[in-house]
């Protein structure tokens, strides 16, 4: 019998070639250990509500409402929904053609891209044009599109690493090269711009033709904020190596100290000025899924192209346009979301009262988990600045090293197996993400319930120093 | 100055060749009318409720509570909800795990795909299992995902023609081959296994790969049922020929005749026996976007997969794993599509009365617009015995095909601009979904609202006999 279409021999190796192991070999095994009746805490993927946070009410009010918009004719519904919620509703239903069961133009409702122009506008200090804003379902959907734009080949090399894989896993589906960089560990995940200058060197040594870098910003996994100055570097990067950026900027409202507030790129692109602000072409990204909306389930994004020529942005429109369009629901989340409830209005202190809730306890147990882990044997963590994550390195003796071989498993999938097993906390091992060579991280998010984080870290700890124990050799000798 | 990465000439030449004519030049001049205040009548895609289509009060209810759970509550609930709708919110909500703001499983909520398989099962009389049903953004994500799947490059043809540009869009975005067979018209859109065998042989004789063939039932651009010998037909066909088939069946409940009633590709298979059921590779896709429910802004779909072995299947979930999951609420919308309200439930008789309202007024149009297009001169068209369209030849004068050379446009092109700036109707030319050498048609929706549909076949009529009158010569010879 000759192999079948859909036979594993017969498929598209670039399908089999791509990896995501925030969805792995970790969470498969999880999914299994759930299944059996194993309580799991899934800390493998920036999920909040799955974590038990509530939403925030005022958006809900205003997509419920748009859901059954009959509800706006009925004299009882003052009974269950604040005026302002109604005027708001009533407001995006006018936004769009048909409510939310017709397709909306494939970028997106016209009167939600404008309302994130103003957004932008407000953040940067600088205007922007809503026909060069596209929404997206999630932000992912959108830095699919942008790499399938960009990738023509095996030639093409793009710049992320250590990175969400996101990046790794598309660019392999796309069939593109991935030229590595090195975020600094000992400088908190900072960003040296003659480790990227090399790492593009020897990129076009090999043929390649590096179109693009990404940044991800505040960081994923790494959790860092980038400084201003940083960020200006990589902009003049980019300009002498003509390279386009992608600027995930997903975590941008997921900030924990204030020494670096969240800037984001294209404020600093404008800032520099001529030439530069005019030729780096940049796309930046944001979602209603991070930040204290935590919103996942609803998938909503949007991208922002600047110094995008005409030709090229009618080509992304032209492509979006064979999916339709992207989910109304959540276009209707991202206009509530860049235009909260305002001071005055009905449902503002709520509002208030609830975010700063949950962006307070973020606070708290981003240095709850930092501290946790530093606490440890062999373990070290740089404090989580932003974003959702902390990367903790995790120093494996030899000895374990050895057993992880004997397993026919990479050590940090060994470890984070091992961690599963023991204590239910479902994490993805940092080879998922890139790393240096010998060394060795996990990824967890920050987003387990406040109250039952210190019992979860004395979990890990009690998990991780018995680990040691067991494969420290006499001498206590640990690997750097 | 080099070119820069995302300047035209730099980018993916996949995405310059891929084409959607739904939402092409036709569309785009629309907008543009629309935008000087031209009154336009989009009948250029099926989107119903932007037609003035009411959406079904029972499922917006259910997902509205969904969206705000904090009203399952509220004492005063009941004042705006009725009790069933109240259950099945807390019914789906139990299925989540942190309500519509977590990304579910990437395949979609286990609970739900449990309720596809049970729909599946009452439809054709055989079983099929959960975790072989993944739910979508919309049925168009999951067909491109499969596409994705099973192109590996330009040796891989696929099979459909006349048909909806989503595959052929798709396929030369993935830089397949497409291989067209041509549907027969003057049999009333049926399906020749000859032709098909005979496009077939050509292709593999140019050295192409022919790994599947779709088929959209009933039809979309040309609203034929296919009946079941027909259905047969193709499955042995793609027995004997190794190929994978694709049935599109979004329509399945668009049918307005009853000689040929929707029959399932799956059914058909499984009917067959072995060896045929147990090898032919088949993928069936659903959404809540066609039908009475017409919800094409919510994005929801589901595939089901016949006969595809594990480790592809696993493949398939890796890759669908990569953009987390598909939007929530309208996976909720699916689970209430496939389990309306029952005889006895209080919801049952408005939701009898809403859908069939729907069902029977688009039987009605199908008629009013088959018979209108054919009162017009020079213009003949099948009925329109299921989906949402109607595709009428237009028989084009030499003298028209000279004025369209002249203007350097594709005739139907020609055709259907001068309509849209007559009439501001909005349809989409044949040349955009495949049509015979020398032949034209023009696609539109049988959606306009039912009382408008009289005066948009007047206008219509008066356009295009005007325009045979234009450019038929004295003799009246029009082009076969």
């Amino acid at each position: 019998m000759p192999p079948k279409p859909l036979d594993y021999g017969s498929i598209n190796e670039n399908v089999k070639k791509s990896q995501y192991a925030v969805r792995g070999e970790l969470y498969l095994r999880a999914s299994e250990l759930q299944k059996e009746g194993k309580k799991i805490i899934f800390t493998n993927v920036g999920n909040p509500h799955a974590l038990g946070q509530k939403p925030l009410s005022f958006p809900r009010q205003v997509v419920a409402l748009c859901q059954a918009p009959f509800l706006l004719d009925d004299p009882n519904v003052g009974l269950l929904f604040p005026a302002d919620a109604i005027a708001r509703a009533k407001h995006y239903l006018s936004l769009t053609s048909g409510g939310l069961g017709a397709y909306s133009d494939s970028r997106g409702l016209p009167g939600v891209r404008k309302e994130v122009a103003e957004f932008i506008l407000r953040r940067d200090g600088y205007p922007t044009d809503p026909e060069l804003i596209y929404l997206t379902d999630g932000a992912s959907k959108g830095v699919m599109q942008i790499l399938n734009t960009i990738i023509r080949g095996q030639d093409d090399g793009i710049l992320p690493v250590p990175q969400y894989p996101l990046y790794s896993a598309t660019i392999a589906l796309l069939g593109g090269t991935l030229v590595p960089y090195y975020l600094e560990e000992t400088a908190n995940w900072g960003l040296d711009v003659n480790e990227l200058r090399q790492s593009v060197e020897q990129a076009r040594f090999k043929g390649i033709t590096v179109k693009a870098m990404v940044i991800i910003n505040p960081g994923n996994p790494t959790g860092q904020c980038l400084s201003e100055a940083n960020l200006r570097e990589v902009l003049q990067f980019c300009y002498q190596e003509n390279l386009a950026l992608l600027g995930d900027e997903v975590y941008q409202t997921n900030i924990y100290q204030d020494e670096r507030p969240f800037i984001s790129s294209r404020k600093v692109l404008m800032d520099l000025g001529p030439p530069i602000s005019k030729e780096v072409q940049l796309i930046s990204f944001h979602s209603v899924s991070k930040g204290y909306y935590g919103e996942c389930g609803q998938r909503g994004g949007y991208f922002e192209m600047t110094n995008i020529p005409p030709e090229t942005v009618d080509e992304i429109y032209k492509v979006a346009s064979i999916s339709l369009s992207p989910n109304v629901p959540a276009q209707i989340f991202m206009g509530v979301m860049l235009h909260p409830p305002q001071p005055g209005d009905i449902s503002y202190d709520k509002f208030v009262r609830e975010s700063t809730g949950i962006l307070e306890s973020l606070r708290r147990r981003a240095r709850l988990m930092t501290d946790g882990f530093n606490s440890c044997r062999n373990v070290v963590c740089n404090f989580t600045e932003g974003a959702m994550y902390s990367f903790p390195q995790i120093r494996l003796p030899p000895r374990a090293l050895e057993a992880a071989k004997q397993a026919a498993k990479v050590p940090d999938v060994f470890y984070c197996l091992k961690l599963l097993e023991a204590t239910g906390i479902s994490t993805v091992p940092g080879s998922g993400f890139g790393q240096r060579e010998g060394v060795f991280h996990l990824r967890t998010t920050i987003l387990p319930d406040e109250e039952d984080m210190p019992a979860i870290m004395d979990s890990f700890k009690k998990f991780n120093d018995e680990f040691m124990e067991q494969y420290e050799d006499n001498r206590g000798y640990s690997r750097l």
